[in-house]
């Protein structure tokens, strides 16, 4: 057998290898995190790659079921089943990832171009002398103007504190870091200039750690958002804050300790120090924004539901008890609506959906869902309660996706597949595999369009007059007790899914427009990546689009920081996006109930004029 | 006796009496601070005032003494011998006041055109609804730009931070306070609008607080500085604060404690509270400057003595610890060097010395007396170490000026008369008592020009080999030991008073002129106020200039404050004299040490062609 290279896109693994193995093989090698419950066997069809270049093995029979013959033309493969015959290049999509989301957490360049807002100049100043005692930051100031672009007409006052005696100590020649003409921190020669971009999550933060001289991802790191142990759900946390001012100083300082720690910890990781953070932009939904800005929330929890602020903002981080560089600010992105946040205005930043052709419909799926139909440019946002059986909450054995969880499941004739979270023993099982599971009911004819389950399938079993999948049994389980998805569980991720595809319906008919005249549908989120999406179109969640027309963009929210961390441009991008968005309150439409009720079925379908066709 | 109506200017103090008692009479009854050293008896000249309208008696043999024809015949008298005819209105110069320091500290109103830094707009919100949910900081800025002359385009985080909750509670309605285009105060409709200014000196702090809606000063207060536990003189505390972190922090936050300390006791006196105070001014040498702002100081007490920071700033008032409304400012004016600060350009702004005609001689007289010479609007600044008598240090005797300190002394044929402050018995003898001694033994011929005392006055008396003038003998003093001037005070004045005529001198030397080309000698500060200026004239102190010369200007640093307070027009007339003032290195002159040796001797002289010439 000769020796084959194989690249795997666009992850970037690539090796070279003994040939006669399979695609499956040659991705596990090299660590590329391809699905693959079937183990090997072309069932489940979930390891769906693209041959972008090179040869392989005829298409098994398999493949020929789980292809259209144009797929297979276009290269379409299960890579379980095909076996390299010479080099070639493999396209992943990220739906046949199993952790699309670390890849993205691990951060790749930034695609925009770098105009920081923090500008780096390294200078040398003349000596004072008794015919020139020109104060020591005029003279700094003088010495910035005098360098080719750049400009400066004041020093914070955290700067000056420490300058006269830094300036001798570094003999008259440092690094001068100015921001929108003032210069907010001073540093020895050829120091860092850093920058921390931050996706603060209800549940977990991710943070990125950016060189602001030339825009490179330097490290990243998630962390758990430590407000979680006040109240795992928004509501409750905006309860705390709004009812004592103590509470609400405790929830900001929750915030801020947690952004302050991602700061430090990434700076160790690359031999800096917190205080070579100059900037830091910070994007979460609007009553985390408002959390870590320390801005009053008992508004945003009362009709009509009124931000603090919509505008973006940036504030002094010591204002905020942030500690990175003592003159540095904090940047917060503008938010569209109470809910449509932030985080929302990064996620479409990060997608780039105004230059997009086409109609985009962008989802970020949680407890709310913030859905936003961009026309030709044109953006309308929505946020829908799809509640939280999408995070395992108010599921019987719902998790959220942690080791352990369940995430994938597919049931065969006379039984029942699935794979957990780094391959550990199940423990419960997460949204990906809840959505899986109730596709699986409904193609395997154990749920009926309804949503009521019946007998008849050796996994399903009776307990307490209500029917219920066995993910994993008893015996299985040895002495816990059963992980089960029940009927109740079919009904909770109904009603979720049927408010999202009912907000996606209510966007298209307020533009006038069809499921057909959507040219890409971006899911973003932690819980997006790992949606499988052929189950949620199979459920009705999401409209019956050629899988092409999905994009599972990870991480965007923490990709549009650092978008704007690195980017005036790209701020000013994100005003225009927030200014531009109409934001709709599904309330006062006259669709939502009625395309509520029609999305509520199983079961791929569209709406003509109003009456729900289902698609076989 | 017919009545009549007597008006003292500018004091502002007016009453009708029974005619036939002396102008002093009516002065001590409606507490106008008239010099009366003489008791009544006409021996010294100090109750010089002036009748601008109205007839009175006859001057006496005694005023006619006093005065010159010209001077009689322009009104000029000695209160104590002169009665009123009919009603009057009289001037009272500044060195006729035992008090005028007082005078000023109670403020006149602000002879500026008010164009405040802050602006109040009265606003009406909007009520959000379903179809109108902009965030309420939005809102705000919405309804300001709304305004006629108003715009603004950020809210600070404090105010957003309680903006929400306020709104609602104030029905929609408020009171917006705008600075530089940012929010940085909401109260409810017409609430009160106040700024601070404060004079912040080595030994007090002089504060005034002021109504930023109509430009009055609405009550003012004296504090001691409490820095002056860890030092009486600058260079103690520069040293602490350049010693240690600790120390710095320590000194800065003793100087932020007593500028709001300040702040709260002039609030609460007018009813409100600290943060109606949305705008602070706060002036003083660049020492003090410095430690009130936290900047460091070591550099500043070695050659070349330059100062952390020259500029004009306006630095967050939350940044320095100073408890007024969480988003004001304070703004400090320029300094012109390390030894010429911010106070004596507030001092020169106050003056109006640019807009003089002349040349314009004006002295800050201290440890460190700076001095400006004004030539036709060209500004010349020098700083000379004049030593700490006039603050009654390295005296045998010294004291600062306060309660029980000598501050008037005339010596007679056969005697020594005496005023206190506040005619308590005497403890000491401050710096306005030390010139007038000095002075007045000189004019007794007790000592000669070169400072030697002698005997065969009855004053005098010799200890220890030293002859010293007794101010308060054992018997008058019971138990008590005598209060006495000796020689070595003397020496010590003399040494004081040649550094301040050296570099007086010095300054006409540099710009080509005598002392006959000075228009105008203006002389701040509270020692400056309480001069006897004929004194300081009499030992070679000051030029030997006609005393209608000299303007002796009370605390012009602590107006030149409420100026900036009040005016955006003002900080640019500061900034231009901080930037066109010349400052000159005494040390680096030709002349200076020769000028110096010439002024160390008593007597009133001028230099013709660097030689001395005497004035009888």
């Amino acid at each position: 057998m000769s020796q084959v290279n194989v690249e795997f896109q666009p992850v970037g693994r690539r090796g070279e290898f003994q040939g006669g193995k399979s695609l499956l093989d040659y991705a596990r090698k090299l660590g590329v995190g391809l699905s693959s419950v079937c183990g090997g066997k072309g069932t489940f069809g979930k390891c769906r790659v693209q041959i972008v270049s090179g040869s392989s093995s005829e298409p098994t029979s398999r493949e020929k079921s789980a292809f259209s013959p144009k797929q297979l033309k276009s290269g379409w493969r299960l890579a379980c089943q095909t076996i390299p015959s010479g080099d070639c290049i493999v396209h992943v999509p990220v739906e046949s990832m199993t952790a699309p989301q670390r890849t993205q957490l691990e951060g790749l360049d930034i695609p925009v171009r770098l105009k920081a807002p923090v500008k780096t100049h390294d200078i040398e100043l003349a000596l004072p002398s008794l015919s020139d005692t020109v104060g020591d930051a005029d003279r700094l100031l003088r010495a910035v103007k005098a360098q080719r672009r750049a400009s400066a007409n004041s020093v914070d006052i955290s700067v000056m504190s420490s300058l006269s005696p830094n300036l001798r100590a570094w003999s008259w020649k440092c690094q001068a870091m100015v921001r929108d003409r003032e210069v907010i921190s001073v540093s020895p020669q050829h120091g860092r200039c850093l920058g921390l971009a931050v996706d603060f999550g209800t549940t977990k933060l991710a943070g990125y750690l950016v060189d602001l001289t030339n825009g490179k991802t330097l490290a990243s790191k998630g962390l758990m958002n430590p407000q979680i142990s006040y109240g795992e759900d928004i509501i409750s946390r905006c309860n705390i804050a709004a009812s004592s001012a103590e509470g609400a100083v405790q929830m900001q300082k929750l915030a801020a300790d947690a952004i302050s720690e991602l700061g430090a910890i990434l700076s160790k990781e690359v031999g800096a120090v917190s205080s070579d953070i100059v900037e830091a932009v910070v994007v979460g939904n609007t009553a985390m924004h408002h959390l870590y800005l320390g801005l009053p929330v008992a508004q945003l929890a009362r009709a009509p539901f009124v931000p603090a602020v919509n505008s973006e903002l940036s504030v002094r981080a010591r204002d905020l008890g942030i500690r990175i560089a003592p003159g540095a600010y904090l940047y917060t992105m503008p938010n569209i609506a109470g809910f449509v946040g932030a985080d929302h205005v990064s996620m479409l930043l990060a997608s780039e959906v105004r230059q997009a052709k086409g109609v985009i419909v962008a989802l970020d799926i949680g407890t709310n869902t913030e859905i936003s139909l961009i026309d030709h440019g044109r953006i309308s946002s929505i946020s829908c309660a799809s509640g939280p059986a999408f995070e395992g909450g108010h599921i019987k054995d719902g998790m959220r996706a942690g080791t352990g969880a369940i995430e994938r499941v597919h049931v065969t004739q006379d039984g029942l597949q699935y794979e957990t979270i780094d391959d550990a023993p199940p423990v419960g099982i997460c949204g990906s595999g809840i959505i899986d599971a109730v596709a699986q009911l409904y193609l395997a004819g154990i749920a009926d369009a309804g949503g009521r389950m019946k007998t008849g399938h050796p996994t399903v079993r009776e307990h307490e007059g209500q029917y219920e999948l066995v993910l994993a049994g008893d015996r299985e389980r040895t002495g816990s007790a059963a992980i089960v998805f029940t009927q109740h569980d079919v009904r909770e991720l109904q009603l979720g899914k049927a408010a999202i595809r009912g907000g996606i319906q209510t966007l298209l008919d307020l533009a006038d427009l069809n499921d057909e005249d959507i040219t890409q549908v971006i899911i973003a989120g932690a819980f997006g990546s790992y949606l499988d999406v052929s189950s949620a179109v199979d459920i009705g969640m999401l409209p019956a689009l050629p899988l092409e027309c999905f994009k599972q963009v990870g991480n965007a929210a923490g990709m549009g920081a650092k978008r704007a961390l690195i980017s005036t441009e790209q701020r000013a991008e994100a005003r225009t996006i927030a200014a531009e968005a109409r934001y709709i309150e599904l309330a006062g439409t006259a669709s939502f109930n009625e395309n509520f009720v029609q999305a509520l079925q199983l079961g791929r379908y569209r709406l003509i004029h109003g009456k729900r066709e289902e698609i076989l």
